[in-house]
Formats: C-alpha cells, structure tokens, sequence
C-alpha cells in the first residue's frame, strides 16, 4: 500500500483524551495486515536511507506503541532493539529522564549496559505531538553515550511543532505522513 | 542462532521484583540484533506450524513487552494486530477483563470494533509465569467474539505452573524456551 492508502486507515477520534484533541488512532491501521506490514516496509526503506554512511547499531522504542514500530523495524533489519521503558519495569540499575507532560509529568528509564560509548541509534515512535516525548528520550540516550541524530516515526502532526523542538536540539526527523488539524 | 543461543543471550537477575524472585530479563536478547531476528524468525515458524489448516486473522499482544514479539511477528507474517491496552488508553468505547495479580489486580483492555465474531486469533507474549495475564486475555478475546486456541511465547516458566492455568481453559501453549526455578 502506498502512503495515502495508509493514511486512510488511521481512524480520528475527536475530543480524546481531552475536548478538543482530534487522537490520530493507529489501532486501526495495525488491524490491518497488509497495511501494517507496509507500514513497516516504509519505515524501513526511510532507516536503510539514512544508514548510508553507517550502519545503525540498534532502534529505540517508547513504551508502549513506540514497542510496536521500533520492534517490528528492528527485527526486519537484524538490529538490537533497546526499549525505553516507564519508571520501575527494568530489573537492573537504570538510567532515568523526567519530563513534563500538558498535565503532570513522566519518565522513561533504559538500562545503560545495552549502550555503549558512541552506538549510532535511531528512535522510533508512533506520533510526534508535541515532541516533549521524544526529546526525553534523545536526551536519555546521548546521556547513555550513544549519538543519536534521527527520529522517525508514523504520524506528525505538524502544528503542534514537535519537529522544531527536535531539529533545535540537533534531531532530524521524517514521518510517513502528516495530519493537519481541521 | 538455535534456541540454545537464544537462551544464552536471556539474563538472569536475581530478587526482582521482590526477593527470591529470578527474574528472566529479555533486555538482553533483544539488544542482540540478529538474536532478536532469530527470536522472530522461530515465532513465526511457529505460527506457521499452527495455522495449516486455516490461517490466524490476528496476532494480539499484551501492554507492554508482548507487544515487542507480537507485532514483529504480525508485520513479518503480513497479519493484523490487536493490542490489547491497559486501562485508559484506547480512544473508543472499550471491553475490558480485571484480573488479580499476586499484590493487587490489573486490567486489560481492547477495542471490540477490531473483531469480528469467529476471527481466529493467537496471542504472543514475552513470558508465561503464573498465567494470570494469559488467561484474562483469553477471556477478554473470547467475550469479544474471538475464537482462540494457543498461546504463543518465548519463555515458559514451568514450575509457575501458567501452562496449566491455559490448557484448563482450552487453549494449548507453546514456548521457545523453558527456566527451571534453580
């Protein structure tokens, strides 16, 4: 399937989880096998481009849908896939990043034994909103030792300039596709 | 790698998440990029195994590391996903199962408008240990119309007894790998 055969199994549910959002929902596209599969055939085709001068060392997921992308990448591609986890799920010492959500905060914790000094690694997610999320994460993983310089993920929702606040931190990005609110 | 590699590449921390507990940790594997390929690859050679006489419609994954195996095998296989939630965290109506854990309980949660009634469906998961979680999937699928047989993982804790717990139930269980209790 081609992008906007994708897109078009992205169901919108307005109004969650607060009045006024419209949720992108990726439920939908995953229950489709072809098209999650090629999903995953598109994501896969943007990291083998960016992986021409090097090879990527491993993929890194968010808990919990970014599991769902960042694995299925990882394992088609034969690369480690290093989970970035919420608080209290790894059973080793782990290194952690706090960050602040609309309302309230959270963290994310890997466990810094599976990086070593200078590990090219790529994170994926499903959706960059606000990108509060995902700059938590970069920060985790260069705090690790690992050069991270790319974030790819399934949905971007451009006017909530998720994006602006990664390339300001010296993250590219690229998303299979874009959802304007309307 | 063969399952004996695999094994190998599964580490063991002891007193997680409370003391006496040997806490299988698959962190470890899955930073192991060609390990975690293989991992899949065995997987899917099971499903395979299992849908001779008529193909599955959906691999379902439990929140949070099942989703890790259970998606990378429905993207390899071309099949639909269904992730089944915690609470709170699908956009849409949801059906839900509460379940008791050995401190407290827990909940699992999915969108019913993702099955159809008679779709055969096969669950993966990381680890099978008491088998609470397994069995309240299976119930929560079930209830949504769902015909499911097997219960598919990597790691079987046999003496947890989880396998039992499934099997009563009706449904068969297959694992790559079993941990003795040592």
């Amino acid at each position: 399937m081609d992008i906007a055969e994708l897109k078009s199994l992205v169901r919108t549910v307005p109004d969650f989880p607060t009045k006024g959002i419209q949720f992108r929902d990726l439920t939908t596209l995953l229950a489709n096998g072809a098209g999650f599969a090629d999903c995953i055939t598109h994501l896969c085709e943007k990291v083998g481009a960016l992986q021409t001068d090097a090879p990527f060392d491993a993929i890194a997921g968010i808990e919990a849908r970014g599991f769902i992308f960042g694995a299925a990448v990882a394992a088609r591609l034969g690369l480690g896939f290093l989970p970035l986890r919420k608080p209290g799920k790894l059973p080793v010492p782990t290194l952690g990043v706090d960050y602040a959500l609309e309302y309230g905060q959270d963290r994310l914790e890997l466990d810094p034994s599976m990086i070593s000094s200078g590990d090219r690694i790529i994170i994926i997610d499903d959706l960059i909103a606000t990108g509060g999320t995902a700059v938590a994460a970069v920060k985790l993983l260069r705090e690790a030792g690992a050069v991270v310089d790319h974030v790819l993920c399934v949905i971007d929702l451009p006017q909530l300039a998720g994006v602006k606040r990664l390339h300001d931190i010296g993250v590219s990005t690229d998303a299979l596709m874009e959802f304007a609110e309307d």
